[in-house]
């Protein structure tokens, strides 16, 4: 075993708690095999960075939206004194439906799930006092992310914020929604079309953005194994660089700007071995399919969230250990960024009490386990190394028969991911009602005393105070501006032209939200969840 | 890599969560070096069996004491109704220090940190309707530890159970109290001598059960690093079996049943690195140092406790992920029984639902992690494996050192492992002090938010029963009988004869615990805490 030095290196001194030194990097004498490599180096197994936590902590970024804007400015604030890193917005499903809180089909649902935005003003009231050239802001919405991003970007124009400095990532990854989630408006071709403007628009304006976080989570929860997420999620990453060169970009300018979202799930070392088989396998991908020349392009950086249907309303002070476990798994595997899951999550949104438990465990991890001062500690394993290898193969396997179909868009319209996903979470199943598959206080150490812990409550109170928003904004606005401006994104979706800048000029004109998802849905069609048999 | 089948041996099919099978062994082509070996061969660096947790899970064995002895038995059905595979128990500073309930020394301190024992009628009600040849038991004592035994051994008869048949451990290491916990009758020399005698009896007549359980957890708690806790424990065990040869037995009769304790502290790898270190080092001490020819005397077998000192009395729920990432730490680390602190013991003895939720962490860990699937999953992790070998060569330079100063005994006698420790936790205080260390929620990330959780409460009623208890047993008793089978002890621990028979007899005519070690101060004298300069 050699180390590069003595742990002196790296930005600062690092050490066990008994005082022993920690170089580095370990590695056998003359070197890792060249399929483990180095971190910060091809194929990016260890790691995308060469010093990893030890140059740079992950980012402690909390999932947070409910209720008004301001509910969620203060609950962003109050995360950010407890010692957050970086902002995550949830939105309420009319927003990540596309639908203003006006509209019939969001009743009983406004700031339920997440915030309520629906127009530029409620973006500027959910970032009151926020500087975003200071922190990085990641949201979560798909069908409707372009609008979403216009309006950030939007926000940070009137913050006198450069876009080239806006730093952040929004999720738009709407294939997985045709996998999984389900939360779309038009069809997969259109759609992609709208995913290759965002990231030609951030290629060539908004170099620190990400435009796309691409998400094994929602394929997970919806009950698809690790290797499934795995496969699934890699094989959609192709279907964006595939989009992003058809849209006239060379592979480099967008591809280091592809940002990844996986699930940790309870299954320790196959959750590491599948964050470390997914440097490996993308960096493979980028480079020899795609052919990127830049190694910024090869490497694989991602958020990790701790599992939400890991999480049990039974006994839920179990989940704070749970998502210990799991976040732990999410570090040695090397994530940049990771989300918390708080014990109360399975009965409502997080409480500001319960939401700190699930941060402080993230500093915990960080600061008092020592495990952030060693780069991918568990590198030469025999164990976690063999299972990488198996990890990675059985994913391989997958993502070579969705070539076979004709790529991910076309095998998402046979719904092959959707048919393998549902065989797993019935196989699951079935091994939970066995007992193959232990949930501790579900279907093993049962028992029936009630959870006692407080839940958050939403006020109905918001979804009128939201609804008068966004009426005395429709009234309000210079009206022919925004007719002018929303018929300007009609046009862009009839045509080829990039749709952002319209759909920005529409933002600050105050059309809403679901006013641009309109246009999408007279455009391009609703999607209709097909039958699959 | 190779794997030497399948994942369908070692008595079951063992797969991840994807259905990747894992097999019983991963080891490079060829074999793992020499120095790193094989689970259940010399050294024993892997584990202490061939097939680990996939041939039996480890025993979770909280540690449970408080009140009367009814109200601790109450607590030990509570905790077997769980799921609770073992039993240990916690006796009262009185009966630690060897004093009856009604000495004015106890005053105040009856039941108040653990039960209170002091004759075998209490010890009686303490395991009422537990039947002792189907439950193992822990017991944490050390200087009266010959007058709790022959207690337990007595209520093995009376239940009918064969002594062949009793199976536990008790703690009797009174070395590490002169070095850390100062809980101390007679000095150094005839406590070893009680030891011997506790050695020797039970290699003849209780084969199950451990004797000692040479425990480094004090040490550590009281401020050693993870190597001086290694290396001191090591060292006491290196005194243990001198006596216990030097007490006329062949090592090979008592060296398989001695154990250990470690305490699980928060350094992640570097307490993984202690378990697998400890392992290669007994070995070596037991085989090369005193000739042992059984494997089994080679094996060092432990029991691990999470890190008391580490849990905070701020933000109380941060001790639950704490306690699950330590947790983790000792099952990686290939413990045979575990005990996880609930999240309130810095307040006060654990609550049914602080105990539980603890229990339920080791439950998670066995049940959802998949990490018991696999035998010592970190070996040949370059960085694992480099730890493994500094931290056991910094324990050696303690153990030679000791060495030269004329063995253990001499050594605590001179006061050097205490000067040792002392400097330790000096060092430690300077840098939590300077935020060198960090503890989360004491000196980082600080709030003012008082904890909020429930306390156990003792009655003070307590004290007064068990007073009148041990009064009327007094009054009550063939004093004739009591009076002989004492003066038996007496002659006893004047001359050299076991001191095992004379005691069993003893509390048999119910002679109290404080009565036993009021001939040990008689005969042995007290040992007085020394200062060291």
């Amino acid at each position: 075993m050699t180390s590069t030095n003595d742990g002196k290196g790296g930005g600062g001194s690092f050490e066990t708690m008994s005082g022993l030194p920690i170089g580095d990097l370990y590695e056998p004498e003359g070197g890792a095999p060249e399929s483990i490599g180095r971190p910060g180096e091809f194929p990016f197994l260890r790691g995308p960075y060469p010093t990893m936590y030890r140059g740079r902590q992950w980012t402690m970024r909390m999932f947070a939206g409910f209720g008004t804007p301001e509910d969620t400015n203060a609950r962003f604030k109050y995360l950010l004194a407890n010692g957050q890193t970086g902002l995550s917005t949830a939105f309420d499903m009319p927003t990540l439906m596309g639908y203003d809180p006006d509209h019939p089909l969001s009743a009983g649902e406004v700031g339920r799930e997440g915030v309520s935005v629906a127009s530029l003003a409620d973006m500027r009231r959910l970032f009151a006092d926020i500087p975003l050239d200071k922190v990085t802001t990641s949201m979560t919405i798909n069908a409707p992310a372009i609008v979403a991003l216009a309006m950030y970007f939007a926000i940070a124009e009137e913050q006198g914020v450069p876009l080239a400095k806006v730093g952040g990532t929004i999720q738009t990854d709407i294939l997985k929604e045709f996998i999984a989630q389900k939360e779309w408006i038009s069809p997969p071709r259109p759609s992609m079309r709208i995913v290759a403007d965002m990231i030609h628009f951030c290629a060539k304006n908004a170099p620190k953005w990400h435009p796309i976080s691409i998400s094994g989570y929602h394929i997970r929860e919806a009950g698809a194994t690790a290797i499934q997420e795995l496969a699934f999620t890699l094989a959609d990453g192709i279907g964006y660089v595939q989009a992003g060169i058809d849209a006239g970009l060379d592979v480099d300018e967008f591809a280091p700007r592809l940002s990844f979202f996986w699930d940790v799930h309870n299954d320790f070392f196959e959750e590491i071995a599948k964050l470390r088989a997914a440097r490996r396998m993308w960096a493979t991908i980028v480079r020899d399919r795609f052919g990127a020349k830049k190694p910024e392009s090869w490497r694989l950086r991602t958020h990790c969230q701790t599992a939400g249907v890991s999480l049990t309303a039974q006994q839920p002070l179990n989940n704070v250990a749970r998502v210990a476990l799991q976040a732990l798994a999410a570090v040695l595997g090397g994530t940049q960024s990771l989300h918390t899951n708080s014990m109360d999550e399975t009965y409502a949104l997080p409480t500001e009490d319960s939401v700190k438990v699930a941060l402080r465990t993230q500093q915990l991890i960080a600061d008092e386990t020592g495990v952030a001062n060693v780069v991918d500690p568990l590198a030469g394993s025999w164990f976690v190394e063999d299972l990488t290898d198996r990890v990675e193969a059985a994913a391989w396997k997958y993502i070579h028969k969705i070539d076979e179909l004709g790529g991910i868009v076309r095998a998402v319209e046979l719904g092959y991911p959707q048919r393998e996903i549902a065989d797993s979470a019935f196989e699951d199943q079935r091994k939970v009602d066995r007992l193959e598959r232990v949930i501790v206080g579900v279907n093993k150490y049962v028992d029936d005393v009630g959870a006692a812990i407080p839940t958050l409550k939403i006020d109905p109170e918001v979804e009128r105070a939201q609804k008068a928003h966004v009426t005395r904004l429709k009234a309000e606005r210079d009206s022919a501006r925004a007719a002018a401006a929303l018929d300007a994104v009609r046009r862009a979706c009839r045509g080829t032209d990039n749709l952002m800048p319209p759909i920005i000029d529409a933002v600050k004109a105050d059309v809403t939200l679901g006013e641009i998802c309109d246009v999408f849905r007279e455009v391009f069609g609703v999607y209709r969840d097909p039958v699959f048999v």
